[in-house]
Protein backbone atom coordinates (compact mmCIF):
# COMPACT_ATOMS: atom_id res chain seq x y z
CA UNK A 1 0.00 0.00 0.00
CA UNK A 2 1.27 3.19 -0.72
CA UNK A 3 1.35 6.32 1.48
CA UNK A 4 -1.83 7.66 -0.49
CA UNK A 5 -3.85 4.80 0.32
CA UNK A 6 -2.86 4.93 3.70
CA UNK A 7 -3.55 8.30 4.41
CA UNK A 8 -7.03 7.40 2.34
CA UNK A 9 -7.52 4.59 4.68
CA UNK A 10 -6.42 7.10 7.79
CA UNK A 11 -9.03 9.69 6.71
CA UNK A 12 -11.77 7.16 6.41
CA UNK A 13 -11.48 6.38 10.37
CA UNK A 14 -11.30 10.31 10.59
CA UNK A 15 -14.48 11.04 8.55
CA UNK A 16 -15.85 7.96 10.62
CA UNK A 17 -15.75 10.05 13.72
CA UNK A 18 -15.43 13.63 13.07
CA UNK A 19 -17.82 16.04 14.78
CA UNK A 20 -16.70 19.57 13.59
CA UNK A 21 -19.15 19.93 10.87
CA UNK A 22 -20.46 23.48 12.46
CA UNK A 23 -16.77 25.00 12.86
CA UNK A 24 -17.05 28.71 10.91
CA UNK A 25 -15.19 29.02 7.67
CA UNK A 26 -13.58 32.38 9.54
CA UNK A 27 -10.86 31.00 12.06
CA UNK A 28 -11.89 31.29 16.20
CA UNK A 29 -8.81 33.35 16.88
CA UNK A 30 -7.60 35.68 14.91
CA UNK A 31 -4.60 34.02 14.30
CA UNK A 32 -2.04 32.94 11.60
CA UNK A 33 0.74 30.79 11.34
CA UNK A 34 3.21 30.51 8.76
CA UNK A 35 5.90 27.84 9.07
CA UNK A 36 7.85 25.73 7.40
CA UNK A 37 6.64 22.04 5.42
CA UNK A 38 8.92 19.96 7.64
CA UNK A 39 7.07 16.63 8.62
CA UNK A 40 8.19 16.79 12.33
CA UNK A 41 6.17 20.18 12.34
CA UNK A 42 2.62 20.06 13.57
CA UNK A 43 2.20 23.18 13.89
CA UNK A 44 -1.50 22.60 15.49
CA UNK A 45 -0.47 20.61 17.87
CA UNK A 46 2.34 22.08 19.01
CA UNK A 47 0.18 25.50 19.31
CA UNK A 48 -3.11 23.50 21.28
CA UNK A 49 -4.70 24.72 18.07
CA UNK A 50 -8.46 23.20 18.08
CA UNK A 51 -10.49 22.76 13.61
CA UNK A 52 -11.62 25.97 13.38
CA UNK A 53 -9.27 28.15 15.51
CA UNK A 54 -6.26 29.39 12.99
CA UNK A 55 -4.93 29.40 9.50
CA UNK A 56 -1.84 27.79 8.90
CA UNK A 57 0.69 29.22 6.05
CA UNK A 58 3.49 27.03 5.00
CA UNK A 59 6.52 26.55 2.56
CA UNK A 60 9.94 25.38 2.89
CA UNK A 61 11.60 27.33 5.22
CA UNK A 62 8.33 29.26 6.53
CA UNK A 63 9.58 32.23 4.19
CA UNK A 64 7.50 35.38 3.69
CA UNK A 65 7.74 34.42 0.40
CA UNK A 66 5.66 36.61 -2.26
CA UNK A 67 2.74 33.77 -1.86
CA UNK A 68 2.97 33.47 1.79
CA UNK A 69 2.22 37.03 1.53
CA UNK A 70 -0.82 36.53 -0.56
CA UNK A 71 -2.35 34.35 1.39
CA UNK A 72 -1.47 36.05 4.96
CA UNK A 73 -3.24 39.35 3.52
CA UNK A 74 -6.32 36.94 2.70
CA UNK A 75 -6.69 36.02 6.15
CA UNK A 76 -6.20 39.28 7.60
CA UNK A 77 -7.84 41.49 5.22
CA UNK A 78 -10.86 38.92 4.46
CA UNK A 79 -10.95 36.53 7.28
CA UNK A 80 -9.94 38.71 10.22
CA UNK A 81 -7.03 37.79 11.58
CA UNK A 82 -4.64 39.93 13.81
CA UNK A 83 -1.84 37.80 14.69
CA UNK A 84 1.00 36.60 12.99
CA UNK A 85 3.44 34.10 14.17
CA UNK A 86 6.31 33.25 11.53
CA UNK A 87 8.00 30.17 13.11
CA UNK A 88 11.13 28.63 11.51
CA UNK A 89 12.86 25.69 13.13
CA UNK A 90 16.29 24.02 14.12
CA UNK A 91 17.82 21.80 11.98
CA UNK A 92 15.79 22.12 9.17
CA UNK A 93 16.54 21.36 5.54
CA UNK A 94 16.82 24.81 4.10
CA UNK A 95 20.46 25.25 5.84
CA UNK A 96 21.57 22.55 3.54
CA UNK A 97 22.11 23.82 0.30
CA UNK A 98 22.75 26.74 -1.44
CA UNK A 99 20.60 28.37 -4.95
CA UNK A 100 24.05 27.76 -6.48
CA UNK A 101 23.82 23.94 -5.33
CA UNK A 102 20.24 23.57 -6.40
CA UNK A 103 20.47 25.04 -9.46
CA UNK A 104 23.42 23.18 -10.62
CA UNK A 105 21.51 20.06 -9.53
CA UNK A 106 18.18 20.65 -11.40
CA UNK A 107 19.57 22.37 -14.69
CA UNK A 108 18.50 25.11 -16.57
CA UNK A 109 14.47 24.95 -16.05
CA UNK A 110 16.11 26.04 -12.65
CA UNK A 111 18.21 29.00 -13.70
CA UNK A 112 15.53 31.09 -12.12
CA UNK A 113 14.30 29.78 -8.92
CA UNK A 114 15.48 31.57 -6.01
CA UNK A 115 15.03 28.69 -3.34
CA UNK A 116 15.45 30.87 -0.80
CA UNK A 117 17.62 29.10 1.34
CA UNK A 118 18.68 29.45 5.02
CA UNK A 119 22.12 30.23 6.71
CA UNK A 120 20.65 30.87 10.05
CA UNK A 121 17.07 30.61 11.80
CA UNK A 122 16.92 33.94 13.68
CA UNK A 123 18.17 35.63 11.22
CA UNK A 124 15.83 34.24 9.09
CA UNK A 125 12.77 34.51 11.24
CA UNK A 126 13.45 38.44 11.82
CA UNK A 127 14.11 38.99 8.16
CA UNK A 128 10.49 37.38 7.38
CA UNK A 129 9.11 39.19 10.55
CA UNK A 130 10.43 42.56 8.99
CA UNK A 131 8.77 41.60 5.43
CA UNK A 132 5.53 41.20 6.51
CA UNK A 133 5.69 44.21 8.50
CA UNK A 134 6.31 46.40 5.92
CA UNK A 135 4.04 44.72 3.37
CA UNK A 136 1.90 47.72 2.64
CA UNK A 137 -1.28 45.08 1.84
CA UNK A 138 -1.17 44.13 5.83
CA UNK A 139 -3.84 45.96 8.06
CA UNK A 140 -2.00 48.42 10.58
CA UNK A 141 -2.47 46.84 13.41
CA UNK A 142 -1.22 43.21 12.38
CA UNK A 143 1.00 41.86 15.49
CA UNK A 144 3.84 39.74 13.97
CA UNK A 145 6.23 37.58 16.13
CA UNK A 146 8.89 35.89 15.19
CA UNK A 147 10.20 32.24 16.99
CA UNK A 148 12.16 29.12 16.90
CA UNK A 149 10.81 25.69 16.89
CA UNK A 150 13.41 23.24 18.47
CA UNK A 151 12.38 19.95 16.70
CA UNK A 152 14.45 18.08 19.17
CA UNK A 153 12.31 19.30 22.29
CA UNK A 154 9.11 20.54 20.74
CA UNK A 155 9.62 23.62 22.30
CA UNK A 156 9.01 27.36 20.51
CA UNK A 157 11.81 30.24 21.33
CA UNK A 158 10.66 33.81 21.03
CA UNK A 159 13.05 35.34 18.56
CA UNK A 160 11.23 39.20 17.88
CA UNK B 1 -4.58 36.49 27.20
CA UNK B 2 -4.01 37.01 23.22
CA UNK B 3 -4.26 34.03 21.20
CA UNK B 4 -0.08 33.72 20.77
CA UNK B 5 0.34 33.93 24.54
CA UNK B 6 -2.50 31.29 24.41
CA UNK B 7 -0.83 29.40 21.83
CA UNK B 8 3.09 29.72 23.90
CA UNK B 9 0.80 28.28 26.84
CA UNK B 10 -0.30 25.32 24.45
CA UNK B 11 3.43 24.73 23.15
CA UNK B 12 5.32 24.45 26.97
CA UNK B 13 2.70 21.47 27.67
CA UNK B 14 3.43 20.17 24.40
CA UNK B 15 7.17 20.05 24.64
CA UNK B 16 6.62 18.74 28.35
CA UNK B 17 5.40 15.64 27.02
CA UNK B 18 7.28 15.82 23.59
CA UNK B 19 9.03 12.45 23.03
CA UNK B 20 10.06 13.10 18.96
CA UNK B 21 13.37 13.94 19.66
CA UNK B 22 14.67 11.20 17.16
CA UNK B 23 12.69 12.18 14.33
CA UNK B 24 14.47 12.01 10.47
CA UNK B 25 14.69 15.55 8.93
CA UNK B 26 13.62 13.29 5.76
CA UNK B 27 10.06 12.20 6.27
CA UNK B 28 9.38 8.38 6.97
CA UNK B 29 6.81 8.68 4.11
CA UNK B 30 7.89 9.65 0.47
CA UNK B 31 4.80 12.11 0.88
CA UNK B 32 4.15 15.70 0.00
CA UNK B 33 0.44 17.33 0.66
CA UNK B 34 -0.54 20.78 -0.99
CA UNK B 35 -3.58 22.03 0.82
CA UNK B 36 -5.22 25.46 1.65
CA UNK B 37 -4.45 27.69 4.91
CA UNK B 38 -7.91 27.40 6.17
CA UNK B 39 -8.35 26.69 9.91
CA UNK B 40 -10.98 23.76 9.67
CA UNK B 41 -8.36 21.93 7.69
CA UNK B 42 -5.95 20.04 10.05
CA UNK B 43 -3.90 17.45 7.43
CA UNK B 44 -1.62 15.42 9.58
CA UNK B 45 -5.32 14.59 11.37
CA UNK B 46 -7.66 14.10 8.17
CA UNK B 47 -4.54 11.79 7.14
CA UNK B 48 -3.74 10.50 10.03
CA UNK B 49 0.38 11.54 9.82
CA UNK B 50 2.10 11.52 12.75
CA UNK B 51 5.41 13.33 13.60
CA UNK B 52 8.16 13.08 11.01
CA UNK B 53 5.76 11.34 8.76
CA UNK B 54 5.40 14.02 5.65
CA UNK B 55 6.03 17.61 4.00
CA UNK B 56 3.02 19.77 4.18
CA UNK B 57 2.93 22.65 1.71
CA UNK B 58 -0.37 25.30 2.51
CA UNK B 59 -1.26 28.46 0.93
CA UNK B 60 -4.67 30.31 0.44
CA UNK B 61 -6.79 28.09 -1.77
CA UNK B 62 -3.55 25.21 -1.85
CA UNK B 63 -2.86 26.48 -5.16
CA UNK B 64 0.30 25.75 -7.63
CA UNK B 65 1.75 28.73 -7.31
CA UNK B 66 4.92 29.23 -8.01
CA UNK B 67 6.26 29.13 -4.32
CA UNK B 68 4.51 25.90 -3.44
CA UNK B 69 5.99 24.49 -6.90
CA UNK B 70 9.16 25.89 -5.06
CA UNK B 71 8.51 23.66 -1.81
CA UNK B 72 7.44 20.75 -3.60
CA UNK B 73 10.78 20.61 -5.56
CA UNK B 74 12.66 21.04 -2.82
CA UNK B 75 10.53 18.38 -0.98
CA UNK B 76 10.78 15.81 -3.91
CA UNK B 77 13.98 16.63 -5.29
CA UNK B 78 16.15 17.29 -2.25
CA UNK B 79 14.49 15.21 0.35
CA UNK B 80 13.22 12.45 -1.76
CA UNK B 81 8.96 12.70 -1.82
CA UNK B 82 7.32 10.72 -4.77
CA UNK B 83 4.10 10.77 -3.98
CA UNK B 84 1.76 14.26 -4.09
CA UNK B 85 -2.00 15.13 -2.86
CA UNK B 86 -3.18 18.06 -3.38
CA UNK B 87 -6.34 19.00 -1.55
CA UNK B 88 -8.94 21.47 -1.66
CA UNK B 89 -11.75 22.07 0.23
CA UNK B 90 -15.52 22.77 0.56
CA UNK B 91 -16.71 26.26 1.32
CA UNK B 92 -13.30 27.44 0.33
CA UNK B 93 -13.20 31.21 1.45
CA UNK B 94 -11.32 32.05 -1.91
CA UNK B 95 -14.57 31.08 -3.25
CA UNK B 96 -15.90 34.15 -1.90
CA UNK B 97 -14.14 36.53 -3.91
CA UNK B 98 -12.68 37.55 -7.22
CA UNK B 99 -9.11 39.72 -7.70
CA UNK B 100 -11.17 43.04 -8.73
CA UNK B 101 -13.19 42.43 -5.68
CA UNK B 102 -9.95 41.81 -3.85
CA UNK B 103 -7.96 44.92 -5.09
CA UNK B 104 -10.24 47.12 -4.85
CA UNK B 105 -10.76 46.52 -1.18
CA UNK B 106 -7.05 46.65 -0.52
CA UNK B 107 -6.34 50.01 -3.40
CA UNK B 108 -3.30 50.52 -5.61
CA UNK B 109 -0.37 48.43 -3.70
CA UNK B 110 -2.83 45.35 -4.97
CA UNK B 111 -3.24 46.11 -8.60
CA UNK B 112 -0.69 43.91 -9.40
CA UNK B 113 -1.57 40.80 -7.58
CA UNK B 114 -3.17 37.59 -8.08
CA UNK B 115 -4.73 36.78 -5.37
CA UNK B 116 -5.67 33.12 -7.07
CA UNK B 117 -9.28 32.73 -6.03
CA UNK B 118 -11.14 29.53 -6.66
CA UNK B 119 -14.71 29.19 -9.08
CA UNK B 120 -14.77 25.53 -8.66
CA UNK B 121 -12.80 23.45 -6.11
CA UNK B 122 -13.21 20.16 -8.20
CA UNK B 123 -11.67 22.50 -11.39
CA UNK B 124 -9.32 24.13 -9.46
CA UNK B 125 -7.88 20.72 -8.25
CA UNK B 126 -7.88 19.54 -11.53
CA UNK B 127 -5.56 22.49 -12.87
CA UNK B 128 -3.48 23.01 -9.81
CA UNK B 129 -2.50 19.07 -10.54
CA UNK B 130 -1.85 19.72 -14.14
CA UNK B 131 0.52 22.69 -12.97
CA UNK B 132 2.55 20.42 -11.26
CA UNK B 133 2.49 17.63 -13.55
CA UNK B 134 3.85 19.88 -16.27
CA UNK B 135 6.43 21.49 -14.27
CA UNK B 136 10.15 20.46 -15.65
CA UNK B 137 11.09 21.26 -12.01
CA UNK B 138 9.37 18.05 -10.85
CA UNK B 139 10.70 14.38 -10.61
CA UNK B 140 9.51 11.89 -13.93
CA UNK B 141 8.12 9.11 -11.11
CA UNK B 142 6.25 11.92 -8.95
CA UNK B 143 2.94 10.58 -8.41
CA UNK B 144 0.48 13.54 -7.71
CA UNK B 145 -3.46 13.45 -7.53
CA UNK B 146 -6.32 15.50 -6.60
CA UNK B 147 -8.60 15.73 -3.76
CA UNK B 148 -11.31 17.38 -2.10
CA UNK B 149 -11.93 17.67 1.42
CA UNK B 150 -15.38 18.11 2.86
CA UNK B 151 -15.56 20.42 5.44
CA UNK B 152 -18.91 19.31 6.77
CA UNK B 153 -17.85 15.46 6.66
CA UNK B 154 -13.91 15.38 7.68
CA UNK B 155 -14.19 13.06 4.32
CA UNK B 156 -11.81 12.96 1.19
CA UNK B 157 -13.26 12.38 -2.18
CA UNK B 158 -11.07 11.59 -5.30
CA UNK B 159 -11.02 14.06 -8.19
CA UNK B 160 -7.98 13.67 -10.19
Amino acid sequence: MNSVDQAIEANRAYADRFDMADAPSRPNKPLVVLTCIDARLHPEAFLGLGVGDAHVVRNAGGRASDDALRSIVISAQILGTRECMVIHHTDCGMLTFTNEAAREMLGPAATDVDFMPITDVEESTREDVATIRANPLMPDDLAVSGWVYDVKTGRLSSVV
